[in-house]
């Protein structure tokens, strides 16, 4: 059996909405997704507010609610009948999240195990034979293949494997 | 640069030490490791104590002030010289157990990066050359080398290879 590793933040949860509704709430803002074409939130916000920024990722509960991305349930259900799926998340940035991140996990994909949920950094230290991800930093020692996962920062970027949606997730393993 | 896993409890930290000191305490016994050869903890334990047995790992500080294994800090410092080093803890048993690992691993291995920790379940995701751990359950589908720490539990474990303590880490890798 075939084992794909799922990052959580873009893939499954949308954690940049969340972290656009928080700030655009605090700062009167009305920053969107569309803003983001290429870019990081941190890009298009004063250097003055980058500490405000990444403190909304440092609070207990950012992680506890993040909507989750359409059809991801679904689809991650299917995939479990024809591959080995784990849950890889880059959390050691954000200690506080682990929690959350648990939990989060254990309420909207409840069908898998948590002996498959990994938090950690470097992803290079995942063995299976495909990541999906948002971040193409994460192939680059990765052993297996990677699968770009659409979200605004890396729209530009090419010569990597790309799906848009979990609706194309679908098509190409299933 | 090869890459060497690394596991917490029974290899870096004494966490059955502590779960020894724990259970003596509260119930009037005098159990050490000395009586534990080829056995857990539970199995020499009745059974109408295994919850409360369980209970002391479930609490927020049980990882919190763990002993440092002897000489294991000096051998892991020399070993980041020669090999890339990722810590691999099994924790999504104990969900309350992350915060307290995250910072035990900051306070006595401060010269590993946090992106280096990984918190898994099953460690046959791990990608890595060797892995030094207590059970040998996870070197069953490791894909590297598992090497055996030697533990109370697994003193009758053969046909693979072991080490009783960081010393002999130490002649094996460096």
């Amino acid at each position: 059996m075939k084992r794909i590793a799922i990052d959580m933040d873009e893939v499954l949860a949308d954690a940049l909405g969340e972290h656009i509704i928080r700030y655009n709430r605090d700062h009167g803002e009305a920053i969107t997704k569309g803003d983001l074409e290429g870019k990081w939130l941190w890009e298009i916000v004063s250097a003055d507010r980058h500490e405000r920024l990444e403190g909304y990722l440092r609070s207990e509960d950012f992680f506890e609610d993040l909507p989750v991305m359409p059809e991801s349930q679904r689809v991650v259900k299917a995939l479990t009948q024809r591959y080995e799926i784990f849950i890889a998340t880059g959390a050691m940035e954000f200690p506080n999240s682990f929690g959350s991140k648990f939990r989060w996990l254990r309420r909207h994909f409840p069908f898998l195990p948590p002996s498959h949920f990994v938090f950690c950094g470097d992803k290079s230290i995942i063995h299976a034979d495909y990541l999906i991800d948002d971040q193409p930093l994460h192939f680059r020692r990765f052993s297996g293949t990677g699968i770009l996962f659409t979200a605004p920062h890396n729209v530009q970027v090419r010569s990597v494997r790309r799906v848009d949606d979990w609706l194309e997730v679908e098509c190409l393993f299933l």
